[in-house]
């Protein structure tokens, strides 16, 4: 047995409101999610001009951060035609984002949690998923 | 054309908050979703003990109450092998869930969204849905 | 944040070991899934004359007893018509098992894992899942 | 009727090891996954650092590789927009992996297993596979 450090929804919280506020002041209703280590769905919030296609795409970003423990643009910069992971995207039944948004969460050097964003573009996708995490690092630290 | 009433994120968030304290009332950690008139996904929160199971069946009750504009303990009394319902948990691939916690809201008799619990009997999370609709009624009264 | 214990692989090996034994002692042949505490797989193993069809019976039991803390058997038994829990089993796309065989598995009252095994009567299935988690219990102790 | 050779688990165990080796020689933890001629999983093990996508990644890739007949770094390369099997891999599902890290395995010319490897480089990863093909070469030989 190993023992690892596993994020609390009070945790997720303070991500989600700090991801929440970038997305006012740059003017973007966004879908917001974090999962958990696993890839499990722990907190998700679609403010009111968020797109509802956004809805899994933010949570599978999330997935796909976390549970992959890379950022979803860092997959997208390695799957044109020709590249290394060329078609990985289309895996878990389509789950697996390769479009900027999606960043995992690290704790110490383990993976605790991964956060997705969308109805942005991926820039500010990520930008907002980006302030949650430093909410979180601010917090424990 | 007609008018329609549509739930907010800060509509969500006052029957997630009172769904929430009840569920600690009552002493068991829930999955607890809010989806809108669409079906679609508003908010969601894991707290800490609920199980990773509910996730879906969280948000697949409350999607299936709000869709239906019924609650998921009404189909389940219809569904039993010889009743007129029988079978009908299987189509959305699953999605339509007949166990209870999953209840319909509505305003003014128009449907505004669903919510859905799970982690506790199917009792303890309709009491949990229930908490957050009366929150919800108080909030617009 | 937390701090929770989790199942290395060398300690799905201990389970996995001690149940591929049990079934050999019983004679059947059975497919033996191990998944961690968010339900993601973690070894699994296919005996020569196990059933095709358990593959999956046998991952799925095993992700239900972990992501639900709770014996496959046990939701069986609230899962009749009329019964609690009734249509449950067709969610996440039909993963969700109410046959016994698959255990939870829980370390100082955390979960930590869930095996499932598949191939056999549910209730083989279930003591060949039962000698994996008595392995793993003595090998901590 | 003819007669086949048949992997048996044993012969899934040396391969296993092999490739697992190669990893840890390599520095790189990895998910392993063996199918049968028929695509079908017979072996699975999650390196204590190996990535949750890769579970099902390398199960897609050692089940392309088996059913397929043909490695899928092979099915990358003829991928390519304007190329013969463009869009090949979104079949099965999103199950048929293009991506390099899948290798069919065949004895006297007849295909009896597909081997699949995640979590490091395409390239990595079919340097493990091809380990775990070479191990059972020689126990064979």
């Amino acid at each position: 047995m190993k023992t690892v450090a596993k994020l609390t929804l009070d945790d997720a919280r303070i991500m989600m409101a700090a991801a929440e506020k970038k997305a006012l002041a740059i003017g973007v209703d966004m879908d917001i999610a974090i999962v958990d280590d696993g890839g499990n769905l722990l907190m998700f919030q679609r403010m009111d001009g968020a797109r509802i296609t956004s809805i899994h795409i933010a949570i599978d970003k999330a997935f796909t951060a976390a549970a992959a423990r890379k950022s979803t643009r860092a997959y997208g910069e390695t799957s044109g035609p020709g590249q290394p992971t060329f078609g990985l995207n289309v895996s878990h039944q389509g789950r697996f984002m390769i479009v900027a948004g999606g960043l995992p969460v690290f704790v110490n050097g383990d993976i605790v949690a991964g956060i997705g964003c969308s109805s942005g573009s991926p820039d500010q996708d990520e930008d907002v998923a980006q302030a949650g995490i430093e909410a979180l690092e601010a917090a424990i630290a």
